[in-house]
């Protein structure tokens, strides 16, 4: 019997999320049965799109129930098992939630090999974050050499990776970041150019910078950031829409992007993906990015954040305040 | 020397066009030179899009400039020709602009056969709006049998043609249109079924006749009807945009489709285009459609208002009002 401590989700919050949201209770986990095993969780990722699972709404998947624990992607290693696939002392990644112990029948589970990079990385660029912008820019984007990309919360955990994969492919890319600290990073891991969208107009920068228009917007924030990239176009360009982050806490459905009809104008395309549309393409992309981390063109970034799973809350906080640069995760003391 | 009257760009609308908008003058015309010719015209096209080419703005095409000859599509006769392509007698469609007579060097003007069809339906079905309904369907919304297809404007020119052009292909047509009498005509072209905007609520009737969504939303009007249809959409949807009626005399941009974070959601792409993009597949669409005419699979219906250039801010004005069924013409007295 091993005894755990988890967040559960104590009510749903209209906003931002605060302390009433959550709930951390202690509870005995059973010994795993036969086709189950221990995991041992030691970092847990926090995600925009959690934000998402917290409304009691029909999306792409369901709601996370009042008292249940909070859905989360995970790190740990194998302390017991009754699965003939996974052994004690395997290091792991799946969707355990947060907790510091989890029971697992392997389902969605993956053996990764933490000798190269960190658990934190398979949590970023080798895990969800880095899939969602290969995925996104490969099938959604159609990405090709000399495209000029651009790219919003491209200090985040996808955005950074999403921007050195594009300058890997040969194309320009600029990215949208929110203070000085920020655009200063993405100049160091190669973006041509970076717009602070806290001190600057994007909306004219964009024009300054790319006055031929954009192939590519990969956006992450929807809001006024989606607009200005929209009326900044180009011929047959690809927006993708990874996610929305700042009308997540809006307490009412946010205004859409009103300069729409530049799809019409620009013949663009505006397209919504998940990660998990392209599983087959998961395998592939991930050795394609493990080699650009390998040879340096690929920097994954983590912002770690430590405590016990009680710290959650506060902690997920940070994503839409912009605390965090690259992949924002919580290690489990 | 021919005399003609024709209707210019006064001064730019803010809103609603209205008398202030345009000027008729009264003109000689000098003798066709060498390599042009004169057309004596008979049916004026009245477009929605019209009313962003009254805007300064940066668009598909350049704006109408103020004194200019207002432009529109036509059709009409060849009266003196120093063209070898085209002589006295031939009936011709080409953008003549708001004119009784019109000097042509023949750039963009085709002939037409009148025999089968008459003039108004080479404005209409088998003119721009039938292209736009025909490429918009293929080339964008890749439509396929079984699709369920909703459109809005379902009783305008484009709408009309394809709704009917759905149905011919095998799917499921739902069209959104104004007023019981149009819904009753959709119902009478094929039409599976129609939801009347100005009487009920578009958004619980899709959810009731197309539980399991939409496939494809062919969208003239924006607004509220595109988040209807957004909140609606299945798995791999196709939004075409072709058009926004409902926002272009707005003074202000119009809010956007709150609704889009749908495309990520049901994994959806929103395309805009121009009816223009896809000159090399003109012939054989015109050739497609008119064979569905002959088979009496596809109704061309146009509203003809009679009387002369001078009647063209007033007759544009019927589309904004949705007084038309199938194409608005004017026919030049």
């Amino acid at each position: 019997m091993t005894t755990t401590k988890r967040t559960t989700l104590a009510q749903r919050p209209s906003g931002l999320p605060d302390d009433s949201t959550w709930a951390t209770e202690e509870v005995d986990l059973p010994a795993p049965a036969d086709g189950e095993f221990l995991v041992k969780i030691d970092h847990i990722s926090l995600d925009p799109a959690m934000r998402g699972w917290l409304n009691d709404v029909r999306s792409y998947v369901p709601p996370v129930q009042i008292g249940e624990v909070m859905r989360a992607a995970g790190t740990g290693t194998v302390v017991e098992s009754n699965h003939p696939d996974f052994a004690e002392g395997d290091a792991v990644t799946g969707t355990f939630g947060v907790t510091e112990y989890a029971i697992s029948n392997g389902d969605g589970v993956q053996k990764i090999d933490t000798s190269q990079v960190g658990p934190a990385t398979w949590l970023g660029a080798l895990g969800m974050p880095g899939l969602t912008a290969y995925h996104g820019l490969h099938e959604v984007g159609e990405m090709k050499e000399g495209d000029i990309v651009v790219i919003s919360a491209a200090a985040g955990a996808v955005g950074s990776v999403a921007g050195q994969l594009a300058k890997a492919k040969g194309c320009t890319v600029i990215g949208i970041a929110g203070g000085a600290e920020k655009c200063a990073w993405l100049k160091e891991i190669g973006f041509d150019e970076a717009i602070d969208y806290k001190n600057e107009n994007v909306l004219k920068r964009l024009r300054e910078i790319a006055p031929k228009g954009i192939d590519i917007f990969f956006d992450n924030v929807g809001g006024d950031i989606l607009d200005a990239a929209l009326a900044n176009l180009r011929h047959g360009a690809r927006v993708i829409i990874c996610g929305a982050v700042s009308t997540y806490n809006d307490e009412k459905l946010a205004p859409g992007p009103k300069r729409y009809m530049s799809l019409l104008v620009f013949r663009a395309k505006m397209q919504g993906f998940l990660v998990f549309d392209y599983p087959e393409k998961d395998a592939a992309a991930i050795a394609d990015m493990s080699e650009l981390i390998s040879s340096g063109k690929l920097v994954a970034r983590e912002t770690v954040v430590e405590g016990g799973v009680e710290k959650f809350g506060e902690t997920l906080l940070g994503l839409f305040e912009g605390r965090n640069t690259g992949k924002l995760v919580l290690k489990v003391a």
